[in-house]
């Protein structure tokens, strides 16, 4: 392995709820040594099996890799494929690895392997949280989104016919494996949707990776990124996500901020049935209004707002609403979004490039004016 | 209330999971006032909704006085009655109490009160710990079981089509609300069997308790435990229950002793296919058989065991397997126990009246015998 590759420990010694501490491991070309990683951190030393979740296209891609990697040192392993898609993160799928849990007599001291992207991530480990009230889960997360988030921070869960993310539990991984090589077959499109997110860490958190991207001419596509950037990315991204959530591993008050752009975000989804723009391209346009609500109170600048808007621009994330769309109807939605806490929304602010609060001081008017003034053409 | 009431603390401080310390509150007549102490306590502070979720007979019998109760300090209720029985305790019941979190839109400061016995408490526990990934939990037992063992603890759960209480999660309740007085409703082999439970923490932790119990002319129903022998009981197996898992929130050393009795019970149970003895009953058997093989293996003295042998004697619990089991069987059944790490039973024996340990050098044969000797005619 020539290029750049690192293990970040997430230490949670100090946070309120004592987890074990974890490694989040990036290196190019990893994959094949999962196996081996596994066995040195003991990670099913009292029980031999494991059960890899994945889905079609991944486990086509990657499977044998994976599976050979876990043979080869001994572990049993047995996989269920679960079909693709967030509609499939429910009750059913999940009982579905029950089943295989069952069938391959998982133990105490067993193991869950995801191998997939968020919804393969948030199932399989939900799944591991509640087998025998709990097993060991080894995230290997195959899309950037989850290698930048979803894998990272211990959010489990699965979805109620009526709302996401409803039924769900707080379950750190004992190992998140990300091989970089394995987003050559990640679509463009998810590609793009992530880099929301990548985007935000730089504006809540991380100063420094925020201007490494805006030295990039493009970050819309994988070919764009220089490997030295995309490792900025994963190793930083990852950074940030566990030293927020190890400062506060339930939702708390730090980890609000990993909400910036979402408020927002989620009422243009709902608004829009979630047919025409995805979580991350939603989330741009809510780092967008968000961005502009903050500049516009004096929380930051104009010229940090407009620097944040090129990053989003370089990332071929839309930047607007279509005309047809009610804009009332998102500020409207705003006031279900679970965030609310006596009837005032908890909205997320930068204060400055690297560094966002919480603020109740966001009017409805406030947002009327900034999506009018920002998001239509 | 002029009879004897108590807290007790339960100090999870020194845990290896940091889970907030919570009071088990034993007193005569209290259940009117459940919701001025969730009130003291600050329990749904930022959200007033709780949703109780109950049986038919209880809700019948107590509904009522509870809902009252928390009405009339500004909660808002709504209630859930679920079908009773070990059989409905599944992922279809679960099902039902998410929705009815989601009709009554329960927040993430919402509280589930869960009233009535283990069945009840870990389905309703269970819904709290997964629902918007945990939400508070109050445990108002209305069994003797669930007052001196499921309630306290933090165990939650339902059953998987193939086997008993395989999905689950750890979640401590805010609050446990005894009041004895709600036993006088408890079906009388319901009590019998709870006392099995009783013996085992007189055995394995408190020899004072054990101490009492052997004044008691009788020990088979509530009306011939006088309310000082009542109190004991109740605070004293809460205190033992409530040391060994904070001392072990997650399943571990310590807390493996609860078992004491469980391992040939649970074979018991398999081979009877459930339907010969309810657990309570398979438990005396088994520690009448842990005795025996203690005493055999001098772990403790013959007398000893001939003293817990008068306490399952006292509280009417059977002493005897039927003719027609095939001892071969049970021991066949034991090495399918959960407890098996590679190949070796794990089992609890007395030490002392009020002192147990995890022993792996009892074999087949040992057990084979005492079996013959102890439990047949």
């Amino acid at each position: 392995m020539s290029s750049p590759a690192t293990t970040i420990t997430v230490d949670f010694s100090h946070a309120k709820l004592a987890s074990r501490n974890y490694e989040i491991a990036i290196a190019p070309q990893s994959l094949p040594y999962l196996g081996k990683k596994m066995m040195e951190l003991e990670i099913g030393k009292k029980s031999k099996k494991v059960l890899v979740v994945s889905n079609p296209v991944i486990f086509k891609h990657y499977g044998t890799t994976v599976t050979t990697s876990l043979q080869s040192v001994g572990y049993e392993v047995a996989d269920l494929i679960l079909p693709a898609g967030e509609r499939y993160k429910n009750a059913n799928s999940l009982q579905k690895i029950y089943d295989a849990a069952l069938a391959h007599r998982l133990e105490r001291g067993s193991t869950i392997v995801a191998l997939g992207g968020g919804v393969i991530g948030d199932m399989a480990g939900y799944a591991a949280a509640t087998w025998l009230r709990g097993i060991s889960l080894v995230q290997v997360p195959t899309t950037l989104l989850a290698m930048v988030d979803s894998a990272i921070g211990g959010k489990t869960g699965i979805n109620h016919p009526q709302g996401k993310n409803l039924i769900g539990a707080f379950h750190q991984p004992r190992l998140v494996w990300v091989d970089p090589d394995v987003l050559r077959t990640l679509p463009a499109r998810e590609f793009r949707t992530a880099m929301a997110e990548v985007i935000k860490y730089g504006v809540i958190w991380d100063a420094e990776l925020f201007e490494q991207m805006l030295q990039s001419k493009r970050l819309d596509q994988l070919r764009y990124i220089k490997p030295d950037l995309l490792f900025a990315i994963l190793s930083r991204c990852a950074r940030a996500k566990a030293e927020i959530v190890s400062q506060d591993e339930k939702e708390g008050n730090i980890r609000a901020i990993l909400n910036y752009g979402h408020t927002i975000g989620h009422a243009i989804e709902a608004v829009t049935n979630y047919r025409l723009f995805n979580h991350g391209e939603a989330v741009g346009l809510g780092m967008i209004a968000a961005g502009a609500i903050a500049a516009s109170l004096n929380f930051w600048t104009e010229a940090e707002r407009a620097k944040q808007q090129i990053l989003i621009e370089k990332a071929g994330l839309p930047q607007q609403l279509p005309t047809d769309i009610d804009l009332h109807e998102i500020v409207a939605a705003l006031s279900k979004d679970k965030k609310v806490t006596d009837g005032k929304v908890q909205f997320v602010v930068p204060t400055t490039i690297g560094k966002a609060m919480v603020t109740d001081q966001v009017t409805a008017d406030t947002v009327s004016k900034v999506l009018t003034q920002n998001l239509t053409p």
